[in-house]
Order: structure tokens, then C-alpha cells, then sequence
């Protein structure tokens, strides 16, 4: 659910308020029945969860397991002493209780994920509603400056990487919250390979047959054969021989400021940029608010919406769930659940 | 026109052919006519233009000078012992004699600007077809990357900055040509100010009255306080403060994946972007091949279409002269010149 101050109660219910998704997989969302209410309140819907409190959720397999209703809330509301007024349900800010209730949420859903292959209380994937880096550290998480590195400890999986999808366009990071100095250093053959290797595997298991992979240089006009910087003989192309010689259709290194016209013109399946804003830029500009982050290199699926917790809005019934159902869509594909949905855009 | 091997003519020829373009200024083609018969005759489009030998132009000031035609054709072809043939039209590689050609004809248009002021010869502004970096240095020009290094050069510009015009973005960089490790060093507080400035001064220009001015971060988020570098603290954020203190309507540093759509919105009449691909992604993306770009910093103004000499399709009648006739559009209005243009897009 997100931090309940901002809007991912909103746009989790908005976003599950349509049947024909809720028919595709079935749902289990970690949050607070009073945020839920009061986001189902404000656009006028009828309550499709079934809630039952946190203490007890586990001791109902029949309710959780493969048998029970298509959402179930885990709730938790009064738990721990709190009524369920200390919920700071769209308080706009960033507060402790905010932080502590999401941590905790994210941990639930990273233990469901991680139970036993057959358990039927396992889950197959999960989308993240946006949290609070500020509540995190509020509440002394501060250590995980966001869901990506948490999910990254607690799966043992520290080379996690960022897939983003925005309509036609897939990209994938080979860097993502360094400063620009250090992203030169971190940039090695075996690190670009690793992220070729990732993004070919998650077009795959989208139903591509045969991805086509295109791979940003770094420097300038992809270094224009040594004249604006040396990474690209360094790191990438050895790292896109690798990855032919291992039968991945690979290419590049391409200019940063034109191989994302080649993509959305469905030359690529696949664009792997070397640092944030060269892969974010794109994602972010032909998808604002609507493009899926994807964490890759786990052994589950993880999907989010490219948007924060907008505190701003809170409450509001203003907030747009396209990005949440396009990430709940998603993972719904990469987990290879009930029925195809075509990509957005 | 550019090179001649190229698409440079055709898109030149293409551009020109449109009188209420004509009607707006006078132009002279630094060129070959065996190149613009050959575009004009793909293209069925009669000769508008007036040619004048290269060797005798310039003792023609009735044809050169403001009474004369509206274009005129300073035609190279037979000049220096060649005869027409050797002029390699449509040849759709690099050669020697294209390189010294193109080289020469920016060479003629840098002169034509740099006639003094009132000089009825004088030029108000260069608008450069696409060069190749190849032919110029097989041609021996090679300490030239293009045409803003020869410009800056000749004009004793060192600092020349480049600005794009992508319909409603506006985009000028603080660095351009430069490997990304040496980015960071090369940001500077005075060097982020100066391309402010000119950004600034480019959009008053424009007709902006009161340009607002947003300048990027160079790290993901703009450094999240510090978290992911400190760029911004130690150059970019000081030398917004010194623009404000001048009375520039400038803000940030703002995180480049998203101020890209803010601008897009028309919240910013420019942004300010640290390099090469952060700046030019969004630029390609949203007007491949249909965004001008813009020298600043030199005493005279010079635009040029975002393409290269295309040797592939050149002589197939295939260019697209949106990016040129875009290019042309903006000299006039730099320029100030009559009746005004309304950007493209």
C-alpha cells in the first residue's frame, strides 16, 4: 500500500476497483483498512476486499490461499497497541508512523514471496506502492534509501537491477543512484554483461522470442571511435561480444541521444543506458507518471509505478492509478499469471 | 550548402524553394549549382535562385548587395581549374574534394559575417548545412571537429555554447564534446553561469520578454542533498544564485528526468543541461531529425538543422528539409529579421 500519507492507498484501490484485472491474478494487499476506506470512499466504490486483521491472516489459509477471495486486505489497523486513528492516513507529509506502517508492509510482502516453491500462501510477484524515503529514515530504516536496496538485503541480491517500462520503450540500468564522477568506475564489462544478460531474460519471459538488445555507450556520440572517452572500447563492446558469443541478439554501443528514437520505433525490445538520467530521461519524458519500474535479478518478480508517494495530492481523489495497474499488469506477465495483457502505450 | 556528397543541397534546395520563406530575408548559398541543379531536378522544382561565379561575386554588389535578388548562388563549380564534374554531387561518401568545398564554403559565410557593420555585403547571420568531420579531415581540416569549433575559432569565441530548438523545448549546454569523466570538472559556477546567461539572452531575443530559466543537476535527482554527489552544491546551485542576483528568472537544480516534461509544459522557456546526452535525449526524442541547432556566444548568429550529411539517401530525394527550413526560420528570427516566424511544433 505505500506510505497511507500520500497516494498509494488511492491509486492500489483505484487501480483494483476494475474486474476484469482483479480476474487475472489474485491479490493480497499489506496496509491499513482505514486508508483503504477512505480512498474507496472519495471515488465513490463499493468495498471488494475482503480485510482480515494481520495478527490472524496467517492462521487463514482458506482466506489467503489459492481457494479464497481475489483481494484480501491484511490489515493493520489496531495492531500493536494503536488504534486505527494512529493510521496517518493522507497526512501529506512524512511522518514516523508513515514510515514505520510501509517498512513493515514491504517486509510482509518480501516474507510472502518468500516462502517455500508450493506453498500456497506464496506469492509469485510484488508491486510496491510509493513510500517515503523521509518515513523510512523517521522511523530508523534510513539505511534503505528505498525499496530496491531492502529488496536487495533481504533477498541476498545485491547487484538488483532497474528496468523501467514506458509503452513501447524497455530500459535497463547498468548504474542507478551514484554520483556522476563514480559512474565511469563503475562501468565494467562484467557489469554491463550482467545487465544485457537481465534485461534478454526479462523480454523473454514478456513473450519475445528473440529480444533484440541495443546498449547505450557512455561518453558522448557512444565516444565516436576513442575521440570523446575510452569506456566504450574499455567495457562495452566487450561486454556485447560476450553477450553475442553467449547467442543474445546484441548491439552497440549506440549514441545515448539517438538509439531511444530506434527503440520506440520498435527496432529494440530492449535499451540498456549506463546511468540514470541517460535511461531515465527517455522513460520519464515519453511516460511521465505512467511508466513501470522493474526489479530484476531477484527470485521474484517486482514491479512499482515511476511515481512517489505525492503528498500533495493526498486525499484528493485527484491521484492517476495508470501507473499502478500498468505495474500491477506487468507483473502479472513477468510472473506468468492468468491471461496476457498487451503492454500500455 | 554543406557537403556536397551529402543531403546538404537537396535539403538547402528543398528549404529555399518555399517563396514565403524567401519572402523573409535574402540568402546566399555558398555552393555548387551542379549540386542545386541536380536537387532541383530530382525534386522537380524550377531554378529560383541567381548565380553568380565564385571568383567575381563580390565585384558585384548590385547582385549581392540589399537591392539584389532574393537568392543568390555563389556557385564554386569550374573555380580553381575544376570543371563542374569534379564536384562530387550525390556521391554519398567522404572525399577530399567535398571536405575542402564545405570547408571553404563556411569559410566564405564567416567572411560574409564578419564584414563590418553597414557594409551592404555583410551577412546577418550563418545557417551551415551538414558537414562530414571525415571529408574535412581528409581535405586536411582535421584540427576542426565541425563547424562550431571553425566558427569559434575565426571569431575569437573560445566559449561558443550550442542551444537546441525542439518545437516547444528549448535546450543549451554547459559542456559538449567532452569524454563523461571529464564532465564534472569541467562544471564550473562561472562556466554554468555564463551558458545562463547566453541562454537567457538568446530567449530576449526570441521575443521571451522574461525568460524563465531551468538549469539541471548534473547527478540522479540533482544529488538528493548531497546523497548522490555534490555538483550541485559546489557549482550549479551558487551559480543560480549569482544569475538570480543579476535579475535572471532562473530555479534549480532539478533532477534531469523530470524537468524535461515541466519544460515540455511550456513552465520554462529553457533549460540549462550539464552535457551532451542529457540535453540532447530529450532533444532527438522529441524532434528527430526537426531540431535546429544554435550557436551562441559569437557575434553573429548561426543555426543549423540536427542532421548529418545523410550520405546514404543523398541524391534519392528522400531529405526531409523540415530541420533545415526550421533552421533557416530561426536565423531570421535571431537575427531579427522581417516578419516573424512562429517555432515549429
Amino acid at each position: 500500500m505505500g506510505d497511507p500519507s500520500g497516494i498509494g492507498p488511492e491509486v492500489v484501490m483505484k487501480a483494483l476497483a476494475d474486474p476484469a484485472r482483479r480476474s487475472r491474478a489474485r491479490f493480497r494487499i499489506h496496509g491499513s483498512s482505514a486508508a483503504m476506506l477512505a480512498a474507496a470512499r472519495g471515488a465513490g466504490t463499493e468495498p471488494f476486499w475482503v480485510r482480515v486483521p494481520r495478527e490472524t491472516a496467517y492462521a487463514l489459509p482458506h482466506v489467503l490461499g489459492s481457494g479464497g477471495p481475489d483481494v484480501v486486505l491484511v490489515d493493520s489497523d489496531g495492531t500493536d497497541g494503536d488504534s486505527g486513528a494512529a493510521i496517518p492516513v493522507h497526512e501529506r507529509r512524512a511522518t514516523r508512523a508513515g514510515g514505520e506502517l510501509s517498512f513493515r508492509w514491504v517486509e510482509d510482502a518480501i516474507a510472502d514471496a518468500r516462502r517455500a516453491p508450493g506453498d500456497p500462501l506464496r506469492a509469485d510477484a510484488i508491486v510496491t506502492a510509493p513510500i517515503s524515503k523521509e518515513a523510512w529514515a523517521l522511523a530508523g530504516h534510513g539505511e534503505f534509501p528505498g525499496h530496491t536496496e531492502l529488496l536487495g538485503a533481504r533477498f541476498g541480491a545485491p547487484r538488483a537491477a532497474m528496468m523501467f517500462e514506458a509503452g513501447v520503450l524497455r530500459v535497463i540500468l547498468v548504474t542507478t543512484h551514484v554520483p556522476l564522477t563514480e559512474v565511469p568506475g563503475a562501468i565494467t564489462t562484467e557489469r554491463v554483461l550482467e545487465t544485457i544478460r537481465l534485461g534478454h531474460d526479462a523480454c523473454v519471459r514478456l513473450g519475445v522470442a528473440r529480444p533484440r538488445i541495443a546498449v547505450c555507450g557512455l561518453n558522448p556520440h557512444a565516444g565516436e571511435a576513442g575521440l570523446l572517452g575510452h569506456d566504450e572500447t574499455r567495457a562495452i563492446t566487450p561486454a556485447i561480444e560476450r553477450a553475442r558469443g553467449a547467442g543474445i541478439d546484441c548491439s552497440g554501443p549506440f549514441p545515448g541521444d539517438t538509439i531511444f528514437n530506434a527503440a520506440v520505433k520498435k527496432r529494440y525490445d530492449m535499451v540498456v543506458a549506463m546511468y540514470h538520467d541517460q535511461g531515465l530521461i527517455p522513460v520519464k519524458l515519453l511516460a511521465f507518471d505512467r511508466a513501470v519500474n522493474v526489479t530484476l535479478g531477484l527470485p521474484t518478480v517486482r514491479t512499482s509505478p515511476d511515481h512517489g508517494t505525492a503528498f500533495d495530492i493526498a486525499g484528493r481523489g485527484e491521484a492517476d492509478p495508470g501507473s499502478m495497474g500498468a505495474a500491477i499488469d506487468l507483473a502479472i506477465r513477468l510472473a506468468g499469471g492468468v491471461g496476457s495483457v498487451p503492454p500500455a502505450g
